[in-house]
């Protein structure tokens, strides 16, 4: 079954307003959506970033895969690093870490290997979390991801999910987003207002909900000092802490005094910083993300490395639709070592799906998982159609969180550390 | 499509007296042969040990599989352990190391997780290298496994190799194997005589086969002073040493002096072992196996571990049949960083082979990848009659080395380090 054409279409979607230490996201969020054709007419697809770099390496890249028969994995990413041609990537927000040559590989290849296993689901008839061993659980569970947010972009109106700057605002959005999903765990981005205030909210989400499972992540916006006194000031009330500082070094340095495990989504972010974090001990949970482990094989070889060496394993998002919510959620399932709750900015975005509606649904708090073959979810044309317009109409081609802030605060700069 | 019946047939087939550090292979190698059939009349076949504590944990877990659609690895990796309950197989031989809960958990999954790769890959028509990622290879390269041996077990005849106990016999072995399969790598199992003698077999290798890769492998023969030595006596002679010497730490001890890396297949064996290998840097080269390493699913885990981990990767043999020569020619076309010539003990045994003539043939020292459906071999049925015959009436249920060597010499202890 051979790869006879690819299609990859830009879109851009609505996007709240959520803060972080980077900055604050723009009004519109922007991914790929690919779509790898074969010749026995079966086609599958794939999300990934949509900044215009990665869009030109996808573009770059495909023409290189179209021929191969959908099942060469190895070869299409020996293919990607060819085209690619050990030139890394960037990104203006940090917010994923420093990219490499390996993780730009990693990346790129990721959403055309998605493509493939929907392709093999939906020829041989079974969902994708079969392909991978075999789910281990019905429905994927993930947690409420709360933002301190403004009320609504500048100049325009309120959204509806409203203002959330201090622990009575987090406390609010957390129960409207259990109330409506169910979610059994709760991650608060933080890394925005000063470490008290942050530990504040984390105390009232304690108050407020006594027995779920609570996450703090400020992206890195603390010193090692800092790191060290929110984690004692956590102790008992975080089941992770995660990226409280910047680096390998600096992690490991908390993660020798903080009493609960440390997680990250930004330094070990590619297959090359396994060793050197294991070498120091620098985190006890990766949080994995197929986007940028390299599709779903590979982050089946991550899970089994982490295992291995007994790190945590969870999973990280980026603001995505319908087909990463897919692709995570059959992963997830047929992960036995993914013991956390997932990450997902889903409900913050799924208003602009560009998937048909009814395959994905949350059931308290957990994504049943499709029993359809493939990923188990078709394109909306329409969707497609409007938000590859919204792409072209927006005038963002890259995600800026820190240039959107300075839009209203030509003060502010990205700090790390920022405490 | 569900598994309906699993087969579980003993074999016995003729064995050179071949030696090696635990004493001398017995007259009868003994192999299970594992066929599991499915609802949709699709079966699948794979290939284990077959000592008569393997035996009996293989025919306790048959049952508990059957009913699990053929996809759900994962779910029959759990019922494998459930069944097993926590205990540890053993064997009398000790060459691939002491069996662990958890490696005793991968060696019974291992031939059942085969079987459904096999009826997985027929049921789409596809090679079962293509569903592990797709060969990188068309050929999978093996070496030449060379073994000191007596002329014929004590009161037979002769067999057809003859006697090689010294570098004149290693060497004349060595110049038969390549001549009739083309290997382009050597390797010599020793740890059977002082290491004088077998650093000069390697010599006279060197001597005779100027430029082809050269392995020596004793089984933990040597204390960490001999190892050293014989490790700088062949410094530039051989691509690596395998289990000089026993354990983690004595291997880590030599790792520090020895100019080439080390390799192993005897204490890095289960997942358990990288993390203390690694933290230690014992070994430069781990030897995988699908047949303890939890079949070939795990095996890929193991082979991405090692690439991240910056270790190289080779293939352990025991002597085996067609089905297991199949199953590991299919993962290691689809391993990229196998980056060694396999080790394969098949030309000793393979005039008793259960499968059918033709799918496996040596090109040049190397296997050609079976592009049929599945792992492109088919039973004999004759033969498997004949060699399930032979293990109702040879009168061995379990490896013994030793104690076959002690018949003839009651003296005999097998001894770690021996030199």
């Amino acid at each position: 079954m051979r790869i006879t054409d690819i299609t990859i279409t830009p879109v851009a979607f609505r996007d709240p307003p959520l803060l972080n230490s980077a900055g604050v996201h723009e009004p519109w969020a922007l991914r790929s959506i690919v779509e790898v054709h074969t010749d026995e007419g079966v086609s599958g697809l794939g999300e990934s970033y949509g900044d215009i770099g990665h869009l030109d390496r996808l573009s770059r890249v495909a023409p290189a895969l179209v021929g191969l028969d959908v099942h060469q994995l190895n070869v299409m990413h020996r293919r990607v690093a060819e085209v690619l041609g050990g030139k890394s990537g960037d990104d203006r927000h940090g917010l994923t870490g420093k990219l490499t040559v390996e993780g730009t590989v990693d990346r790129v290849f990721s959403p055309f290997e998605v493509a493939t296993w929907d392709i093999r689901g939906k020829a041989l008839g079974r969902p994708v979390s079969d392909l991978l061993g075999g789910a281990v659980r019905d429905a994927v569970p993930y947690s409420a991801y709360l933002f301190y947010k403004w009320a609504g972009h500048p100049g325009a109106e309120p959204d509806q999910w409203g203002e959330a700057v201090d622990p009575a605002g987090i406390v609010a959005q957390a129960e409207r987003l259990i109330a409506e999903y169910g979610f059994g765990s709760i991650k608060l981005k933080g890394g925005v207002f000063p470490p008290d205030e942050e530990i504040a909210a984390i105390h009232a989400l304690r108050e407020a909900f006594p027995t779920l499972p609570l996450r703090l992540d400020p992206n890195a916006a603390w010193s090692v000092e800092t790191s060290i006194r929110v984690a004692e000031a956590l102790d008992g009330v975080v089941e992770y802490l995660e990226d409280p500082t910047e680096g390998i070094p600096g992690l490991s340095e908390v993660a020798a005094k903080a009493p609960m495990p440390l997680a990250t989504n930004m330094y070990v972010v590619a297959f090359e910083h396994i060793a050197p974090s294991v070498a120091v001990d620098a985190v006890q949970v990766v949080l994995s993300d197929h986007h940028y482990w390299g599709g779903l094989s590979r982050s089946r070889n991550l899970a089994s490395t982490c295992e291995t060496f007994g790190i945590g394993l969870s999973m990280h998002s980026n603001s995505h639709l319908g087909i990463s919510l897919a692709a995570m959620t059959h992963l997830a399932a047929a992960t036995p070592n993914l013991s956390y709750a997932c990450d997902t900015h889903y409900p913050w975005n799924r208003e602009d799906d560009v998937v048909l509606p009814g395959a994905l649904t949350f059931v308290d708090g957990a994504v049943p998982v499709p029993t359809t073959p493939g990923l188990g979810v078709e394109l909306d044309r329409d969707a497609l159609a409007r938000l590859a317009e919204n792409y072209r109409t927006c005038g963002i081609v890259q995600r800026d969180d820190t240039g959107y802030m300075q839009k209203f605060d030509p003060t502010y700069e990205r700090l790390r550390p920022r405490w």
